[in-house]
């Protein structure tokens, strides 16, 4: 069973200061982005899967969907989220993303970010995802990207002429990373591209972008600090039809 | 134009002592692997890019293939291709693969071992090679993994501990590479796993397989020099439809 770091008080914390936990998705360096691999979500069913605070839904609302369900395992972000949500199209379900299971062909659009990594059974996940799509809908996620999840010891390493530079292994031996991220003992699950890609083709997907991010040159140039992210992407984000 | 550097003396002689030139396709660890992603190809027309020695060329006519076509860019190459080849089956081309282009709907596999990390314009090659299958046609290629290719000074740093690890850095700005392998300034374009993506959808193909390749756990247990290998893939194996 997936771990619920997010109802450890001290994560919880330490989770709601970060950027994009105060400002929302333009608080998330890679929302342009992961925006640009949506479709149209005007009168469509959308659901997002770790929907957090529930910034998505939200925007998801205002972009016009006939119906946002937001499901998340914490049960303290669901209730900022809930707090904090006055449209009737926006429900939310408290649920393990790796039990939920929605209505066969429910949904036009299923999001996902930043919370697959977290997932044990995504094989599982994505046959459920796949089930509660219509023919035609699309799913389009972020994880964190596997060479940021791969090394044993995270972390940067600088060169004697000061660049910074990321240090990989264990690439190939997949399966649980435990790390300090915000609290001890944050575990996620290190998967390379390529098992991604299986999962998603063995439950019928058809993979149609893959975007390993970085912080575009114009986004390093306005802050500055955020350089090093080019040197190895953080994020992996993927879109996948539906046929 | 993309560097010959394969009709470099100094590269070709060290070349031709690797083992996967000594011993052919048993001779390269990833063969295994690359083997399971290919169609049968009894009966059909097969389009080698990148055809070296001509291994996986004599490989496919004893696997029964109707007709095949080696293209290199490589003089030297194509000679001792031609002097170690009697199959009736099987012809060699001698073209850069940037301008060569088939017939269209002509071959039912195109197949290419670790080149097209040598190609400058791959949108173009890969335009070329969808026009040159039939539909439901393959393609199958190699390439050197972008973890290999990203970083500005290439090799391994070993930790206090005495684990290696490959730093990575400059992943997200692509381009070519200048390394030292075999001979000076061998020039490689480093490519995202995303760009891959992007350029073969982009030319109409489907992905099916994304392999991430490095020795398997049985593998290293027979050849323990390679264990570094797993730390991080230093290839990239990818199979594609041509729907």
């Amino acid at each position: 069973m997936t771990q619920n770091i997010y109802d450890n008080p001290e994560f919880f914390q330490n989770y709601s200061q970060l950027p994009r936990s105060v400002d929302g998705l333009d608080g998330a360096p890679e929302w342009p982005s992961l925006r640009a691999l949506l479709p149209p979500v005007a009168g469509r069913n959308v659901l997002d899967l770790g929907c957090g605070f529930g910034w998505f839904c939200r925007w998801a609302a205002r972009q016009g969907a006939a119906r946002v369900l937001g499901v998340d395992v914490s049960e303290r972000m669901l209730a900022r989220a809930r707090a904090e949500t006055g449209e009737a199209e926006i429900s939310y379900l408290q649920a393990d993303l790796e039990r939920f299971e929605a209505s066969p062909g429910s949904f036009d659009l299923a999001y996902s970010s930043l919370a697959v990594h977290y997932i044990e059974n995504l094989a599982g996940l994505l046959a459920n995802v796949h089930a509660a799509l219509v023919p035609g809908g699309k799913l389009v996620f972020s994880t964190e990207h596997p060479i940021m999840t791969a090394p044993a010891n995270q972390g940067w390493h600088t060169d004697a002429a000061g660049r910074p530079s990321w240090p990989v292994n264990g690439y190939l031996d997949e399966g649980p990373r435990s790390t300090d991220w915000l609290a001890k003992g944050v575990v996620k699950q290190h998967r390379t591209i390529g098992t991604y890609v299986g999962l998603l083709v063995g439950a019928g997907f058809a993979v149609t972008h893959i975007c390993e991010w970085g912080p575009s040159p114009e986004q390093v140039a306005a802050h500055p600090e955020w350089a090093a992210e080019r040197e190895r992407p953080p994020f992996l984000l993927m879109a996948c039809d539906r046929p």
